[in-house]
């Protein structure tokens, strides 16, 4: 039994239990321990870790519960209850009454009851409410009901409210079901905190100390600050500044009154910084990063063995004696399994997925190979069909002729990209100079035409059905940006023609869409094309902490709300307002704030308060924004806003550096897997690879290695009619590239031991 | 044969060529032969590989050559040498006449020549001018010549002159032999570089492709920035403007303007921040940190490699036969060997290391054994002699008496190191406090008594050998701390006292000793201890960072000096001075460099320069300080201050961030080494090893752990007179935990090969 320190609960009921229930079902058992059988299988491959009950009924609802409609419409809820805050007071958009908005966020909360209802059905009841995420949305779902009550009593009634139960609401997107990532990350953070605040108390303890020495060496000299204010005279100003300095916001400026007086002076800071900024923020970032990765590792190792157990069930269930010397599960059953798991895959890449896992071609296979089942349908396996060209068939002599043949190698060669590379550097410099001149205008046309010719080109070459399959992203981006920027510029200058004038709007696409163009000579150079297919393939990861600074940001934006808003206002910069000089209150008047004009950055709405955020997020001038609000209300809150430092800058935001930072090393030095690996070999052996000079490859691979100038026609009947290929390294989940990056460090045994002990819960977050 | 792509030189001549003149050699060879192989063993323990003359003269200057008297002076003059720039043009002391500076900067170049012809002696000449490093000195050493007879002679006939070859100064650093570390450290950039500039090319394209888009969406609509200047019409200014905001300096306020016309566009700078500020410089981080993780990895595999082979030279100089069926080296001759190696080891560590080498007691060791020698050298072995405290032997009747021992339990308790905390503590509410209050300036007496009374019991609890023994950090802190402080008291009450004033410059050394007094109490706390000890041991490899920090500054400094001196000028706060507005050149007038009073951030002097370099590191305000600069020269400016923040910002401070985290996660993972383990398990034993409730184990952890109250002399007989202890997992050089970072890596193979390829050369840095 794993000691397990992460997953707090440990659940007594077996998954064997399960599965001898499954078992000892009726005569129409068969049908039913395949769909259970397949809910194993699914939940296995997509790391569900949900103990529902083995009832057929059960088992339905739970495919019910799973289904992709049920997951998109829960997340359009919880959008639209987050998004209740526009409307809400302080609005971006007022004149909602306050009905409205209560009817909606009503409908939310009767969805997520719903679903909350749903989900109790799929599991036992003790289950159900021995999980802390249920209780959580039940308290939440209880709580936002009574505030918004209340809340509506007391503003019929004329008197003053605060809607605090809007801080609850990110909350739901941590305890659904399916928020496992975020949940995740949340542990991550929570497991790694006792280790953070180690350093970060040491780190206090040194700023306090260099405070009291700052204390004494400044504070009797009778410094004046820039504005003319004493300089290092108050304790925990002093300790203010330093912290602020430790971020850099107030470098040079917190020093240069000492540094005036004194060059020997600059000694002290010299040390700080040092000392505080980068040895202190260093080690926040590796202690963070250590304690990230130490616990996801636990966490992953952890899914996988879940896994593992999840097909152990599924394979009890289908298991028949008599194939072999041991159980194993017949070729047709197993056919049965993987069309019930994933209907829409071809039976091609089923055929390919058996021949891997059958090795031996038994017409069986064996517990071990049973079990790499969602492994395998992990792996993305591109299925092409090689088709002649539409036009070869509609008009062969056309299409083969000298002429066309000439055009097409042509398209082929290296020269054609290195040709429209040429072209779109010089479009950009068109791009840069001044539009207004009619040539530059005109020429605009020449380059949509020439990017236009380019796409049909290609099309001509090339089969559009492979032009356009799922995995060309560039060619996709292509087509999309150039007919947009078309159908802008046509309509932009049908405006300008009919009525006379332009619009700023359309003007703005049409450039964007212009400069968008331009980025496709990335995709020419090797170098960086490796470098953002790295980017692209972290994104889904990076979409996990978009998440979690949504939530942060959202709980952050509605305290601020409550805290600041309609102290500071913005007054257009053509206003002639009086009071447009220090934001509409007096408090501000001499303030950095003020002078630097930052009325526009306030709580006054939750996009404004969101845009605030990201500010202080970004650290520079974040005390001058500090110290307007602190100027409006009181000195005590800074401490929001250190609070919001720590959360976001030491702790999330290091948290996020070390994942792009694991993500690289992953990317540079983790192999294929060996499940990969056995799949191409297999592909290879079947001879039924995709060379690189077949359409469906990467056109820009193609034209790059193929030296040869063959033809895509040039011997088409010599090839089977469907060619595979590996997306490798691209992962359709999150943990699949968490599994990766932790494959090598996850001992063989990990994986093979037969665990019975079954405290792998569901993993609960229920301190959020 | 590895492919090492990092040592550039393929070194024909092989050690066993010298191996073999040695052995040839006439009668007293084998004196001579002990020689060279204690040279061999010292080589490898310090990690030396220079290829000297085997000839018996050669070896004796090569002992010279690497006394550490030699190594120090040459240190010493180097400093002298980049000292140089105090007192010549710009100077920080001015009065010091050409002749005077030229003539030590002549005598500095003639030790520098010395050292090389040393150098020359030793090795082959061959050798010597192959080695870019010997002909780097050379260059550098005739080019100061020149450029020094010309700058006197031009200024001497009052011409205008520059003191270019400054430049090169920093080089001797890197040049000598001495700068293995920075030479290394400088390699593993330059071989990163390619990688970095891959990305760094791909970040201008993403900041190049967003300033475009920021020219066409606000270049016309006639926006002002807050100084009213046109914003986002031209486009190299477009690219500046957007470049400061990746550093994050000018946030918000670059994007204040359009956000005040439309919140639409703040949609603009959130894209351009997320992209170039957090993804691309964590990308920076990602590739630096892994680049140079796996250069340094493969320099200290050839390392290891080159130790190795010194040592199968050593041990084919010393083997006898007839000793075992293999050649061995008899305890006798061993002894010498580490006698002339180590003169001044213990005998009883020197027979500690023999039984550890010699594990099966056979009175002589095989090659295997003996390769391991600068290994265990360089672990460090505290010995400890136990001796009773010299007052039991003085006056023993009272030492051990009723009241003496009650004391001596007092201050072995835990409590008392409480008691101690809370005094700190009091303390500190008291140095925060007005000094000028007479209650609070006596209490600092009382305060300083009861500080000087603990060191006082604790030596009479303690053998005062043992407290102030090597490795007894805080002993020696505390000490030195409390009596710095008494005395700086004294003297300063004498002079308040007698002559009725205060030096302030007295009173600061006594607030900042009062202040340091208190981080002693961060030792009481162990989870403190443990981050500040990792960071005391990572200390050496920070100052092999100083040391690249210090020549990047050098060079930048001396740039920036003729660039920009005299440019700016200070005045006094106090100064009445017209011109003081705007630092003395009208060309400030209005710009946020005089408004924000940097005047005295500027490049008239070296010190000045430095300064000025820290802050354009800490990054904050960087662009207003080259705003500043650019507005009294040229916009051309920009690029020295562009460059600097690539050089040092995006590279050496990565490297930096990079080195800590890796040091923290071997100080996290990585566990003591083979060899520390078996010394370790001889110690234990021989039953020689030091146990916490002596007094030679750290006093804290003595007592933190002591809970048995036994005094230091309680069973002073039953212990053997001498103790051992390893200070485990402190390196006495870098290599050391260079080595140990990467042991893990290295397999097994890779030590135990019997590599024949010579091209282990010294490594060598010729590009700079």
């Amino acid at each position: 039994m794993p000691t397990n320190g992460n997953t707090e609960k440990v659940d007594s009921e077996t998954l064997e239990d399960q599965g001898a229930n499954g078992n000892s079902a009726d005569v129409d058992s068969k049908t039913k321990d395949f769909d259970l059988a397949a809910v194993y299988v699914s939940d296995a491959q997509y790391n569900r870790n949900i103990f529902f009950d083995t009832s057929p009924q059960a088992v339905r609802l739970y495919q019910l519960y799973n289904h992709w409609g049920m997951q998109v419409l829960i997340y359009l809820f919880i959008i639209v209850d987050l998004g209740l805050a526009v409307f809400e007071e302080p609005a971006l958009i007022p004149d909602m009454p306050i009905w409205a908005t209560s009817i909606v966020e009503l409908i939310c909360l009767m969805a997520f009851t719903a679903r909350l209802i749903h989900y109790s059905k799929v599991i036992s009841h003790e289950r159900f409410w021995r999980d802390p995420k249920n209780i959580c949305i039940i308290v939440i779902i209880s709580l936002s009901l009574i505030d918004m009550i209340t809340y509506v009593g007391l503003k019929t009634a004329g008197h003053f409210g605060v809607r605090w139960s809007r801080l609850l609401r990110p909350l739901l997107l941590v305890n659904i079901t399916e928020g496992r990532q975020l949940r995740r990350a949340f542990r991550s953070i929570r497991n790694a905190l006792p280790q953070i605040s180690y350093v970060f108390f040491l780190f206090m303890f040194s700023v306090s100390m260099f405070s009291l020495m700052a204390l004494k060496l400044f504070g009797k000299r009778g410094l004046k600050t820039m504005e003319g204010t004493p300089y290092f005279t108050d304790y925990l100003e002093i300790v203010f500044q330093l912290y602020v300095l430790v971020t850099t916001a107030n470098s040079p400026d917190v020093m240069m009154p000492a540094y005036n007086y004194s060059s020997f002076f600059a000694v002290f800071f010299i040390v700080y910084i040092l000392i505080n900024t980068y040895i202190f923020m260093s080690v926040f970032l590796a202690v963070v990063y250590n304690n990230y990765k130490k616990y996801l590792k636990e966490e992953v190792r952890q899914l996988v063995k879940a896994k593992r157990r999840k097909m152990v069930r599924a394979f009890s269930l289908l298991q028949q004696s008599g194939l072999g010397e041991e159980p194993a599960v017949s070729q047709a059953r197993w056919k049965q399994l993987v069309c019930l798991v994933q209907p829409g895959i071809s039976s091609a890449h089923r055929e390919l997925l058996w021949s891997v896992s059958d090795e031996n071609k038994n017409g069986y296979i064996g517990k071990l190979a049973f079990v790499q089942l969602p492994d395998l349908l992990n792996i993305e396996v591109i299925t092409m069909k090689t088709r002649p060209h539409p036009l070869t068939t509609r008009f062969p002599g056309f299409y083969e002729s000298t002429a066309s043949r000439f055009v097409r190698r042509i398209v082929q060669h290296k020269a054609f990209v290195y040709i429209y590379d040429l072209i779109i550097l010089v479009n950009a410099v068109f791009i840069g100079l001044d539009e207004e001149n009619p040539f530059i205008a005109n020429a605009e046309w020449v380059f949509l035409a020439l990017y236009l010719l380019e796409i049909l080109l290609k099309l001509y070459t090339w089969d559009p059905r492979a032009f356009f399959s799922r995995h060309q992203f560039w060619n996709w981006f292509d087509t999309v940006i150039v007919i947009a920027a078309l159908i802008a510029t046509i309509f932009n200058s049908a405006l300008t023609s009919s009525e006379g004038y332009t619009s700023r709007q359309i003007l703005d696409i049409v450039f964007i869409l212009r400069v968008l163009r331009l980025v496709r000579v990335v995709d020419s150079i090797q170098r960086f094309r490796t470098i953002i297919n790295t980017l692209i393939k972290i994104g889904p990861t990076i979409s996990t902490f978009g998440q979690l600074i949504l939530v942060i940001y959202y709980i952050f934006a509605m305290v601020g709300m409550e805290l600041f808003k309609d102290k500071v206002h913005f007054f257009p910069p053509n206003s002639t307002d009086p009071h447009k000089d220090y934001c509409g209150n007096p408090l501000l008047k001499g303030t950095a704030f003020a002078k630097f004009n930052y009325c526009k950055n306030n709580f006054n709405d939750v996009v404004s308060s969101f845009i605030l955020l990201l500010e202080l997020t970004v650290v520079n001038q974040w005390h001058e924004l500090a110290g307007g609000f602190t100027a409006v209300t009181h000195v005590s809150a800074r401490i929001f806003f250190v609070i919001f430092h720590i959360v976001v800058v030491i702790i999330i935001i290091n948290i996020f550096v070390a994942f792009i930072l694991e993500a690289f090393f992953v990317e540079y030095t983790v192999d294929k897997s060996h499940l990969q690996t056995s799949i191409e070999k297999k592909i290879e052996e079947l001879e039924l690879n995709i060379n690189l000079d077949e359409p469906g490859g990467n056109l820009v691979d193609l034209m790059e290695t193929n030296e040869n100038d063959l033809g895509p026609s040039a011997a088409p009947k010599d090839r089977p009619a469907l060619m595979f290929k590996i997306a490798s390294k691209r992962y359709k989940t999150v943990d699949g590239l968490l599994q990766k990056m932790f494959e090598a460090d996850l001992s063989k045994e990990d994986l093979d031991e037969e665990d019975e002990s079954p405290n792998i819960t569901n993993p609960v977050f229920g301190s959020v």
